[in-house]
């Protein structure tokens, strides 16, 4: 994997990441797949009309269903999904957060009880990669330990000591793989943990960090409960510990906001629902704000959903006629809602990268709120 | 109207239908749009992954949601939905049928209680056109009595008799409008009632063309509920009273097997929601017969749906990859499996176009038959 640092203007970082799948520039949002589809898309709408370099498939849902060993025979996630990007893939951490009534954590790993037939299930640091290298994934995350957030002190500590040791599995697990010729394409971050807590998550990224040779740190535990200032400021003191020629990644995060608010402070690259489950809810994003396209007001509106904004959907279609396939409760309304905001997301983050290369990131971000008025656009 | 019958071949006929958006060769199958959206795609997919030159809408759904005063002001139901080529509209009268809790008729016409809020809403011949002139239809259907089979003979009488009178009071609504220069696109149908009995059929037709000008004639009443062996004796014998050079139009049928057998029969336009909703319920079409996309022996299975479709699915999917799609309920699943069920209606009734026109339609249809094995393709 190659990791260039073009320019780092103020804390914000314009790179570009060499996968065998394709070139990232960064920053990046990438669209979250969660079981080999990003909702209501395939694999030429993420081509053609969102123009995603990567995006994510998770390894608990995967595992689960179709199964790992059958995506493995398909051709991987790649040849499953005819998505010829990047993959990165989550390593069911978060679903032991998401889904904690059907988990239980041990030292060995986490055992699953699957909210498809109730079998049960053991993710050790191992397993997960081992599912991992049968989805081929570009970027394999290691098996951590979620804390949600607020948690007691002591519960936070057990969550990043845990999350260390089991990184350091990961990586001797797929160092042997190396060894052997395997797994070469297949790159391993690992994710720093420890709340909002200063002191913790110094602890967590120097830790991670002398492990040694990790592609990629993430920044987990966030987006799970707490004020955005706090993640903001955790963002703040968190950043600086990790290296500066590799990339960082923050998980399930965000909004629009939150997104500048991070690439602020040094972060590379993002993941989040967000834009396609507001999409499939009504929600939708513009340079000027959010809109609920279900509103009436929305009736009679023969305009695009943005006026800034060049998508699919922006071009062909009028608020008027997505207001009435909302309302209509068709399923094309969901394709080209998701469409939309997935674009403006991508375009959001390629706004950004141009903005830092020609070092006015200040003024893209100001320009940013500046144009965000009332939140109905 | 312009319509032009090429070649018949014994009784199946080769047609071009031409309209103010655009020429229609015939027999034709036109995609169900009944809430100004075929289900699951947009414009661009019917353009280009269906190729569909007619698509449907529906006058009762239409008036109702978002209002056909609010589409004429969009631009009616081309610029409403942005789709260039024709449509042709329902007027009321199979829901009239289908919602039959709701609905009460008179001589006056059909009063309907609104699905959406249970407000109360009279359809008369007259008002159903003005409904369709607001929805700009190319092809619009008078208001008809809709009988479902089993019926006792003296309510088909009653049916048939209704339904003529409302014809010619369409008729003589309509041809106020164009003396006056208006609606000079909009083109009427009338609708032959009669159930499955020869001489109900003979009267309804005859009295319908005995009216004079309209634009074409379309069989109604079949499809709901009676043996197909009967839906076709009752085309046989039905047919032959319509005028040779108009289209006639076979109403919501069918399965592909009708299709073929309607078109042996004389007929030159079908509509069916069959491919759409079976496409969501699993059931894909082929040229070997029908297949069931959520059995599990399709799992590993990296063929088309179908060998010998042409379908951006069948170009680009595997079938291991629908059939995960649909077990995991993914959005994407329903546009991608009703854009191939949609061509092959659409790849059927041109290939049977092709074989009339070179006069070897016996012949395209035996080998129609003569492919379809177990309907597990």
């Amino acid at each position: 994997m190659n990791f260039t640092l073009h320019v780092t203007d103020g804390r914000a970082r314009a790179a570009t990441l060499e996968l065998a799948h394709g070139s990232i520039p960064t920053p990046i949002f990438m669209p979250v797949g969660t079981q080999a589809s990003v909702k209501a898309l395939d694999h030429t709408d993420l081509l053609e009309h969102i123009d995603a370099p990567i995006i994510l498939g998770n390894t608990y849902h995967l595992y689960l269903r179709p199964g790992d060993e059958n995506i493995a025979k398909l051709g991987g996630l790649h040849g499953f999904t005819k998505f010829p990007r990047n993959f990165l893939t989550d390593s069911g951490g978060f679903q032991a957060f998401s889904l904690n009534t059907n988990t239980k954590h041990s030292e060995e790993g986490i055992i699953f009880k699957s909210h498809i037939d109730g079998s049960k299930h053991l993710f050790t640091p191992e397993k997960v990669l081992e599912i991992e290298y049968n989805l081929n994934s570009d970027i394999m995350m290691v098996l951590d330990d979620l804390v949600g957030l607020p948690a007691p002190r002591e519960r936070i500590k057990e969550s990043i000591e845990r999350t260390t040791r089991w990184a350091e599995r990961s990586l001797l697990f797929h160092q042997a793989q190396k060894e052997q010729g395997k797994a070469l394409t297949n790159h391993l971050f690992a994710i720093v943990q420890g709340g909002t807590d200063v002191e913790f998550r110094e602890i967590s990224s120097k830790a991670l960090v002398g492990l040694g040779e990790f592609d990629g740190f993430a920044i987990g535990g966030l987006a799970v409960g707490e004020p955005n200032e706090e993640m903001y400021a955790t963002l703040e003191y968190t950043t600086p510990w990790l290296p500066k020629h590799k990339p960082r990644y923050l998980m399930g995060v965000g909004t629009p906001e939150d997104i500048i608010e991070a690439i602020d402070r040094g972060v590379d690259m993002f993941d989040c629902v967000m834009p396609t489950r507001n999409a499939r809810n009504g929600t939708l994003f513009t340079h000027f704000g959010k809109l609920s396209i279900k509103s009436p007001r929305y009736k009679l509106d023969e305009n695009p959903i943005d006026s800034e904004c060049d998508c699919y959907t922006c071009k062909h279609h009028s608020r008027a006629y997505l207001n009435h396939l909302y309302r209509s409760g068709e399923f094309s309304y969901f394709r080209l809602a998701s469409i939309h905001n997935l674009r403006y997301y991508l375009n959001l983050v390629r706004g950004a990268r141009e903005a830092i290369l020609s070092r006015t990131w200040a003024e893209y971000r100001r320009q940013f709120y500046a144009k965000r008025g009332a939140d109905e656009a």
